[in-house]
Order: C-alpha cells, then sequence, then structure tokens
C-alpha cells in the first residue's frame, strides 16, 4: 500500500491515475474475494510460506519465458499427428529436451498408435451451381476419412441438414447425395465449450448417421467462434456394419455460400476428391520425465498434456501448450531449487486426439508399478490466461485444495472446483487427485484443430501464467501430499 | 444434467468426452463457486428472473453482434485524437448511431480540449554509432511533446538511465545529452497494470527530471509486454519552470539495440526530428444518449468509456471498445423490450488520455441538473473477457451487489469488489455507486497506446461478453435501484 501511495503523490497527470487506482483494486479486491468467503486453511504461516512460492515461481517464469521458447521449437517441427514422421521427429527433440533440462530420469513408452494419412490430394469443386460454377471450396478431411477413389472422386448433388432429427425427417431425398451438415456454432452460450458440445456429435457422427440413408459423403460446417474461412477437423469415427464415406469440414465462410445457394433453392453438385487413408497402426511413444522425490520417491505428482495434433496448423494451443507447460513447471522446481519431496513426473500423451493410445498405455504400466500416483493434472485447454482448476476427487479433499487459494491468487487462479480433469489423466485407476488445468475459454475454438492453431495464436505471459500455475499447484501437493 | 447425460451415451469416441467432462465441470462448479462461499442473496425468485434476464441479454447480444460491427465501423474512421479532425468525425457517427438506435434523446455536450498534434516529421537515427550508423530507429513523440525546432533538429550522445535514482547518481554526465530511459517492463508481477504503474512515472515526468540536469531530449523504452518494435505512446506533461525538452517513445527492439550499444561501451550519438506542436484548445464533445426511465426518469444509471484515443493505431481497446460496449448494453434493453425504469444514459466521454477535460465538464454540468446518477460505470480497461466490476460506495452496497454475483456470473463476471471505478466517472460527485467494469488484464498491454491497437486485436465474443455484462449490472441496478 505505501508504495502506491507514493506514487499517487508524484502525479498530476489525470490519465494515469486510473491505472494506479486499478493497481489499488486489485490489492484490496483479491483480499475481498480470498477471505472470508472460501473456507479459509487454518495455517496462515504455510499460506504466507507458499504464497513466496508462488511468487517466485511466477516472478522466475514470467520473466525468463523459457516455456514459450520451447512451445516455439515444437512448433517449428510442425503438426504431430499420431504415427507421422513429424510426430517421431517431436518426441525426440521432447525427450532430448528433458534430458538437457536436467531431469533424473527420461524415458520414452512405447505404444502402438492408429495411422491416418491426409495425403496430398484434398479438393472439393462445385460443378453445378449456377455463377459459383468450378468454384473451389475450403474444406479437409476429418480425421480417420476414407478416401473417395476414383480418379474422378465423388460427383453428386448436396443437401443441407440442420440436426439428425432434419436428417431423419428427409432420409428419402438423402441418397445418392453429399449431406452438408450446417450447424452454426451455437455463440449464445457463455461456455464455448458447451457451443463445441452441441455440434461435436455431427463431426464423430455425422457420416455414420448420413450413410445410413445411402449419402455418399459428408460436409461439416466446422465447429468454430472465427469468422474465417479455415477447415476446422478433429476425429471422425465408422461403423463396421454401415458403409463408410468420406467426411470433411469446411470453412464457415464457404459454408455460408453453399448454404446461400441452396437456400436460393439453387440445384449444387459437388465434386470431392480425396487420397487420404489409414494405415497400419505404427510405433510411437508417451514422453516421460521426473525428478525424483527425496522423501517419498514412490509418490507421484504428475502433470502432463498430450504431444499429439492434428495435422492443420501446429497444434500449438492443442496441445504443445499444455505438455510444454507441464515441463516448464517442474523445470522451474529444479531452477528455484524447490527440492521435491514427492517424485514429480511430466507425461506427454501420444494419441490423445483419435484414440488415447497413449493414455491407456500409461494406466495400465501404472498400475503394475508399485509407485502411486498421488495427484495427476492434465493442460489440455488451450494456454488463455489460467483460471482454475476441475478436480476429481471427494469434497473433503476438494475443500481441502479450495484452502489454498490465497496462495494460488498469485498466479491468477480464481478457483478450484469439482468437474472433469482431462481425457488422459482420466483414464488412471485409483489416484486420488485427478485434475483439469483451466483457462479462460473464449478465444478457444477460433484455433482448435485448424490451421490457425499456430505459436502465434499463444500469448506468451498467458501461456507463462499457466505454467506458473501449475508449478505452484504441484509444489502445494508436493509440500502437503494427498490426505 | 440430462442433456449431458444423453449426450455421453451417443458416444463412443474418447476425444469428445473431455470436452463434455468440461462442459459438466462447469455445471458443477459454477454451483461451487457461487453459493455458500458469498453472502446469498435473500430473494430467490429474484436471482432466478434476472437470470434469464442475463441469460437473454448475453443470448441476444453474442448472437447478434452488433457492437463489434459498431466498432469496425468507428475504428475504420481512423484514431481519435482530442481536438483532431477524425476525432469529430467519429462524435458525429456517434451521435447519428445513438440517433439510429432509437435511443430517446441524443445530445452532444461542448467542451475546449487540448489539441497536440503529432506532424509530419517523427524520425530518430543514429549517427554515430559503429556499424549501426545511419540506421532509423522506430519511435514516436510522445503526447504533449514539444518539436525539435530547426532543420536539422536535435543531434547529441544519449546516455542510458535505469531509474530517477541512476539519473540523479549520473546528473553530472547528463548535461546537453539524450537521455535513454531503458527500464523494461516488469513482467514477474501477475497484474501488467502494476507492471505499467512501475514505469509510467518515466513517460509522465520523464523529460521534467531529465531536463533538471540539462538532458536535450528523452527516449522512453516503450511501456509494453509485446516483443515487437512498435512504439506505445501516451501522455507526457512539463513543468513550466523548467526547458521544456521533447520526450519520444520507441520500440522495445529498437531499444535493445540502442541498449546493446550502449552497453559495449559505444559512444552512440542520434539524430532526432520532430515537428509535433501544441495548438489552442479545440472545441469538442462528449456524446450522450439516453433512454428514459418509465418510473423514475430523474434517477440516471450510467454507463461510459472514453472516445478520445492515441492517434497510433485506432484506439479498439483504448477506449472505442470500452464506448461500444457501453452503448450495445442500453440498446439490447431497447431490443429485449426491458423498459428502463430509471433513466439509462450512455457517455462518450473526450479528452481522457490528454487532460480529462470531457469528465471535468461532465461532472459539473450534472452537479448542476435536477436529475441524479444513483451509478455510474465505466468501461476502460480494454475489451478482453468479462471478470468483474470495482466499486467504489460503502461496504453496505458493495455486500448488495455481491449478493447478485449468481446472475452476473451469467455473463462471466467472477467478482465485484471494492476498488477504482474509472478516471472519468471519479470526476462525478455524490454519486453513491461508481463501478469500473474489469476485463482480463494480460494481453491489454500488447496494444496499448500503439499501432496494434486495432480492431483485429479484439476479439468478437470477449467483447460481446463485456457488452452483456455492463448490460446485467445496469439491468439490476434499474430494477432494485441504490439504497
Amino acid at each position: 500500500m505505501k508504495c502506491i501511495t507514493i506514487q499517487l503523490n508524484k502525479y498530476n497527470a489525470e490519465a494515469p491515475l486510473k491505472q494506479l487506482s486499478f493497481i489499488l483494486a486489485i490489492t484490496i479486491s483479491l483480499g475481498f474475494l480470498f477471505t472470508g468467503n472460501r473456507s479459509v486453511n487454518s495455517n496462515p504461516e504455510k499460506i504466507k510460506e507458499y504464497s513466496l512460492i508462488a511468487d517466485s515461481l511466477r516472478r522466475y517464469i514470467l520473466t525468463n519465458k523459457e516455456g514459450y521458447q520451447w512451445l516455439k521449437e515444437v512448433c517449428e517441427i510442425g503438426p504431430r499427428l499420431s504415427g507421422s514422421a513429424l510426430s517421431l521427429k517431436a518426441i525426440k527433440w521432447a525427450e532430448n529436451k528433458m534430458k538437457q533440462l536436467g531431469f533424473d530420469s527420461v524415458w520414452l513408452e512405447p505404444v502402438m498408435v492408429p495411422h491416418w494419412e491426409r495425403g496430398d490430394i484434398e479438393t472439393m469443386k462445385i460443378v453445378e451451381g449456377g455463377k459459383y460454377k468450378n468454384r473451389q471450396l475450403a474444406i479437409a478431411a476429418l480425421g480417420g476419412s476414407v478416401s473417395t477413389n476414383g480418379t474422378k472422386g465423388i460427383i453428386a448433388e448436396v443437401i443441407r441438414i440442420t440436426s439428425f432429427q432434419d436428417l431423419s425427417e428427409k432420409k428419402e431425398l438423402v441418397k445418392g447425395k453429399i449431406v452438408f451438415y450446417d450447424i452454426p456454432f451455437d455463440e449464445s452460450l457463455e461456455q464455448p465449450f458447451a457451443g463445441y458440445g452441441k455440434n461435436v456429435r455431427y463431426r464423430v457422427n455425422g457420416s455414420i448417421e448420413a450413410a445410413r440413408y445411402g449419402a455418399v459423403a459428408t460436409i461439416l460446417r466446422s465447429i468454430t467462434t472465427r469468422n474465417d474461412n479455415t477447415p476446422h477437423v478433429g476425429v471422425m469415427y465408422y461403423n463396421d456394419s454401415i458403409p463408410k464415406i468420406p467426411g470433411v469440414a469446411i470453412g464457415i465462410q464457404d459454408a455460408d455460400l453453399l448454404a446461400g445457394l441452396l437456400n436460393d433453392g439453387k440445384k449444387v453438385k459437388l465434386q470431392l476428391q480425396l487420397n487420404c487413408r489409414t494405415l497400419p497402426d505404427a510405433l510411437s511413444y508417451n514422453v516421460i520425465g521426473e525428478i525424483r522425490g527425496s522423501l517419498y520417491p514412490d509418490q507421484i505428482v504428475m502433470s502432463s498434456g498430450h504431444f499429439d495434433s492434428w495435422d492443420k496448423g501446429d497444434g500449438a494451443h492443442d496441445d504443445a501448450a499444455g505438455c510444454v507447460q507441464a515441463m516448464e513447471a517442474v523445470y522451474a522446481f529444479k531452477k528455484l531449487n524447490l527440492k521435491p519431496l514427492r517424485t514429480q513426473r511430466v507425461v506427454f500423451y501420444i494419441n490423445e486426439e483419435n484414440g488415447s493410445r497413449g493414455a491407456i498405455e500409461y494406466a495400465a504400466n501404472s498400475a503394475k508399478s508399485h509407485r502411486k500416483h498421488i495427484c495427476a493434472i492434465e493442460a489440455d485447454r488451450g494456454a488463455s490466461v489460467p483460471i482454475g482448476f476441475y478436480v476429481e476427487s471427494d469434497s473433503t479433499r476438494l475443500i481441502e485444495l479450495q484452502s489454498w487459494l490465497p496462495v494460488l491468487k498469485k498466479v491468477n487462479i480464481h478457483f478450484v472446483d469439482a468437474g472433469g480433469s482431462g481425457a488422459d489423466v482420466s483414464k488412471l485407476k485409483g489416484v486420488p487427485l485427478l485434475m483439469g488445468f483451466a483457462t479462460d475459454p473464449q478465444r478457444y475454438f477460433d484455433f482448435h484443430h485448424s490451421a490457425n492453431d499456430v505459436v502465434d495464436a499463444v500469448n506468451p505471459r498467458e501461456f507463462s501464467l499457466g505454467s506458473a500455475a501449475i508449478a505452484t499447484m504441484m509444489y502445494i501437493i508436493d509440500r502437503e501430499g494427498v490426505k
């Protein structure tokens, strides 16, 4: 407070005062936010001690921003689709990086993963559609899609569909056609993940449902909050008892163009050519590194992300960022000489996007080990500003964790609440504390699974605050253990 | 909860589950966050009723995003420096827009404002400095700076200074030189406003302090969190009893270049040429619009931003966004037919950046009126995702406001806390409730006062959520009044 008073006296300017009053506001308000309104930890000395550590972690990470440089290095390698050569190159990079950073042990955990390739032919052209004839549309095959076969690919009329209900009502009209799922992202919801949740079924099951009625291919309006023409991909599945038809995502501006033609009553015929393919499963790896605990080496506090990505963009937010944040968190322990009592482990999972094979393998191997995870954190919601942690545990442990909010506020954590952890760590059995690291979600679907997901879309401060948030949580768990 | 269960059953895919568990998390966690931990409003019926209104406001604004289109229109006009022709053009736009939107009354409030012009000569060149001789450096005059006079401008050696303490210790060395304040943004702090607060004194008072010891000009390392070469400007002041010397900001990459040369012990001489100037005060206007209250027309609930900006970039975040959000909030009342009981007023203040003349005039005129503000909100912290409201009031009113958090959470508001409101509304006397609308601050100084502050730097969802947050707060105040 003193330094603020001094600063106030130094100014005559009007404008800077607004900034200073803001600082004052923060000073006062954080007090309000975190005292009295939450269960207060019974040990104010520890709150003080850990808060100093949180300050040190944040200070070190935000000042040096080493993790952000590593994120750049990963993204320079390129996309890391499971089974691809680039994913193996990135895995090698990660192994070397963890060794360079001085982790006590670093190893690769082998696992066979699905291996789908996009191929080099991926076009969709309007062959009938008034003035737009011969226009190329911005599309990309969904992950796992079959190819179109034959040199001409698929040439068929397109039908616009607005829901599975609509599909079922129009089932007589679908045969031999390309089904165009034109379902806008529901922007009216506060949480974009909820909007995604409403539409993702059309990506995952859209080709199955359309093929039931004889459709020959599907087009998905990209599931995104950004008004550009970049297709947003993601996994799709088939059902072995139903014909497999290709599925593509289309940029939303071209989706609007197509919808406009169809709504005008135009007959629109498209030519789709894809030579994507699924190869035999490929050998890949989870990358694991750890710093040994001094007192309880067999108790593992783990943080993780998934290292595979989609092949559009560089998977910067999804999820190179989460991996690198997890790694930077543990590295910061070393740099600040915060000798862990328990083993601090980092896991870069492979194949979260289309199979979760890395998570299944890791969980199976962990179950056989005498060393036990007491806590596993997953960072896989993009590297926007940190806001909280979602916890899968019992309510006693949740309340205990919430008592550390005065410490966590030092790294921008607003809440610790019950909620889902992550697709990978949730495969682990018998871990008392599973956590998902939460970031502000508003911009996530601007980038998600698209060419927009590159390192420039990640803000260095927001990213680095995330590393500090994970580090602080790991430190608390390391010192407190889990009852 | 039901719809989520249904969705879960529909999936076999692994990956989408992480998104669904996230939705589940939100559903559960928001309950945790806002019940029990805060003072709970005694009227659950009203909470329910207002929450439905908040949902409607958010839904309408996020779905239509009209305000974001208006923001684009403002930014297309260009920068809005007080007294400039473009600022008057923008004021005309605002007046017309409020009329088009159907506000009951729209008027301009005249006020004389400072009128500084950048001019068309603004260069800094290395004239001595080893291999960098003749290199042009990325600089921009600080607002209010004097020119360099003469055709050659100022040619002088540069001295690097790291604090006012350092300046005072080197006072014998400063005479005849250009003082280069090379003070990095303190990135280690959680709150970038605090980092800004530490450095802004060098911008505001740097030329005064350097001139005391005979310096001929000052260069300020731009106060920014972004690693690019864009100068970030802002107001500077003079003291009439001390010689007036020019002040410029330099892009941080060129600041590093300069620091590198100086740290290598190189003698560096610079040539600075500026023809900026201060003209006589100019006539300008606050823009005011309102929708009349049906029951208490003389009670005013006001929201505001400042319409002037710096002249680099288009002042998108600072503060076209705040103005347009305030306007969109009141407009949404009309569109949703939420007939206000009290008068809902929007104010676009002029001249916040370098004089606050608009705020002073508005406050003076308000003091003479029989109509009274019961609440005045200012939005001037950038249009990132909304996080809260800072309140200047007594603690009873603060606690009362906090009791509406279950409603405000619908528009992403995490807190309502004691703190500074805003540079403009804080000029008002006797208003029981002053509020500053708070957004996530982590990226603000990437854009602030620079050519980076353009509409593309504003995310449509984040911006629109902000409008919805202000609208929801205004609705609560409208219905509840202020005790």
